[in-house]
């Protein structure tokens, strides 16, 4: 029997009505004649709700624990779908993270998939079962703990479902009709795409258009999985939607792909640190360890052995990243004068895989910012993507900017 | 080390702030050279939710789903009290039913324990660790899903790990500071009782004197477990709340020790049945597949080879019990003229060790009800108790009236 994946995200399961309209879509794949694993996530609102308890609760959470109490919403709606399904006389039943189990690392709220057995699954599908609904973003660790698989990782589910059962496809239900070249909330402007690379939703993703986590567009990628981005509110013909797939599956494109942004950006700098072999090791070591997500690094030109270190991470991890910096000061293995932190900045990025044959795109941006009064505070690029680090109250400008100067309002 | 079992309901943990100062007693029995095991309701309201979205979704809904998403309740307070434990360096941590495990019977929301294994407990607490907080309500079937335990059940959680692990004693905090003659909110004459023999507390419980779930005082007379019911929300000293314990510890007691009631009830009438040798069991042996909880039981006097079967039943039941009466009509196992259901009945009972040796309480309760005026719909008596159904409108009347006659407002 042919199968396909089909991944609801937070806003299609957001009420009991919600979650029958996505269960007539997957009723209507059963029709089709396929066997369908649906991946569902935490009703929308749900999982900040339980964050917020986690947070307020503790600063720095054991994530063993945030992860047993954040995981419990894609249980809540993984039953809710079962039942849904079954009300309409589809055979259906829900699956958690450790009854299938899907296998992952230690590494508690960011863990990796490491298996997902095939057995359980297919041999309730033997048994003339249609539909398995999977509650996604969880697992469980070697240890027997739940873990999670970090914000947005019921996409990253649905990929290593579709990876792990030959899924035919993996569509991913949610509340766009697609990737656009920016997000239309910033600017009217912004256009769906209808194909876009794996390389470039790859950046987009890491670069904070939510639309897809990036380890499942990395997954896709690596497993060659087609990969569907489509509107749980819409009726969607065969084409609808954005196919993220590979490069030379593309004829044409615009040099600029899209414009990302990432809203809760926070920039550290080590003031007058020395400027030794080992140096960074012993700042990002110790940052990692504490389970900090460093981006950006810069460091400054030295001066008489010392040097500054600037470093960009999310917003809400400038606690734990504070508590393991004062940690290597006192233990004398960093000895900066002092720690200085921006809570109020955004990186905003343009992306394309025309970067790659096309010079100027960087001067172009920079030009385009300087036109509106927008000081970069940081600059990183790589191949197919230029990223800047401004002043969050800027953010939302410098998208629209560049958005016009690359002409994104127009197709290839 | 000595251990104690501390149990909070669902309103001793309704809010953040709850949940510290339920911590915080935890905190100072560690203080006090106790291991504790803390079970956990879902926060307040919670549970009606869940309910009510399986209720929605489906009316005979599949109960391992329904477990699925209830237990989801339990599971978030007991990763954040564990997270309030370590915020107060109180080394804890959180265990789910199914890590724990704690394995039940299949029979899904309303699954029996059956065994607790302490090996993996006892284990951390050799390690270090002084309180386990374990999500309380669910287990574990032997296919490896989700259970519960029923309404209340971790009540039942709490008594089964004091049994297990031999607890010096098991502390039940709730939302009211004890056992009472009858629910406050009916009558401002109820009084507080100190002490309470199981049996009697029995009777209460599953009359629906909602203190403690049947189940856990049961388990608690049979592996004779200290089981202290007390308030949450108030200072206590060692004599605080009610003792449950057994009646030879009690010296004196009013004949009747409670006035018990339970709202929600409904009865359904089955006409003209045959009446013949096993029709009973045809009616019952579905009902009870059919998981449905008949309480009373009533049959008529034959006339003419058939009579009519009364029974009542918990009010959110009557649809499952008419499709399983439909069932047997259709196939002709029970051949009845008519179903008739009243869903607006309520039960009320009167409790009390005395009423083994004390006659004439029966015929004191019907007149206290016929001086009001009420209809009795249905009897039942037991050695130390008797229950009437009644109309719903005049329950609280009747049991103002029954708690006067018995003179509750006064000790013995």
């Amino acid at each position: 029997m042919p199968l396909l994946v089909m991944k609801f995200g937070g806003t299609s399961v957001a009420t009991l009505d919600r979650i029958r309209r996505a269960a007539k879509r997957v009723g209507r794949e059963v029709a089709n004649g396929y066997d369908v694993i649906v991946i569902v996530s935490a009703m929308s609102g749900k999982t900040n709700e339980l964050v917020g308890w986690v947070e307020e609760t503790s600063k720095l959470y054991d994530a063993r624990e945030y992860d047993a109490v954040v995981s419990s919403g894609e249980q809540v709606t993984a039953g809710l779908m079962a039942l849904t399904l079954q009300e309409m006389d589809v055979p259906a039943r829900s699956w958690q993270g450790w009854q299938v189990p899907l296998k992952t690392t230690s590494a508690h709220s960011q863990a990796r998939i490491e298996e997902i057995p095939t057995d359980n699954i297919n041999a309730r599908f033997a048994q003339g079962m249609k539909v398995a609904v999977v509650a996604g973003f969880q697992g469980v660790s070697p240890e027997g703990r739940i873990t999670t698989l970090g914000r947005g990782g019921s996409d990253t589910t649905a990929v290593a479902f579709a990876a792990a059962f030959g899924a035919e496809r993996c569509d991913i239900y949610t509340d766009v009709d697609g990737v656009y070249t920016t997000d239309p909330r910033i600017t009217s402007k912004a256009r769906k795409l209808d194909k876009i690379a794996f390389e470039e939703m790859l950046e987009l993703a890491s670069l904070g258009a939510k639309v897809l986590q990036t380890r499942s567009v990395e997954l896709a990628m690596r497993y060659n999985v087609k990969l569907r981005v489509l509107s749980s509110f819409e009726d969607n013909n065969e084409s609808a939607g954005t196919l993220v797939c590979a490069e030379e599956d593309i004829m044409e494109s615009n040099v600029v792909a899209g414009v990302a942004f990432s809203r809760d950006e926070a920039k550290m700098t080590l003031l007058s640190v020395a400027d030794r072999p080992g140096i960074a090791a012993a700042i990002f070591g110790p940052l990692s360890e504490a389970g900090v997500n460093v981006d950006m690094i810069v460091q400054n030109i030295s001066e008489e052995g010392r040097t500054d270190m600037t470093f960009s991470l999310p917003v809400n991890q400038v606690a734990r990243a504070r508590a393991a910096m004062e940690k290597v000061k006192a233990s004398d293995e960093v000895n900066y004068s002092e720690l200085v932190t921006d809570e109020d900045v955004a990186k905003v990025s343009v992306v394309g895989i025309g970067m790659r044959s096309h010079a100027g795109v960087a001067a172009q941006m920079f030009k385009a910012l300087r036109d509106e009064g927008i000081n970069i505070k940081v600059i990183t690029t790589s191949e197919i993507k230029i990223s800047v680090l401004i002043d969050r109250k800027y953010m939302e400008l410098a998208v629209q900017a560049l958005h016009d100067t690359f002409g994104l309002d127009r197709a290839a």
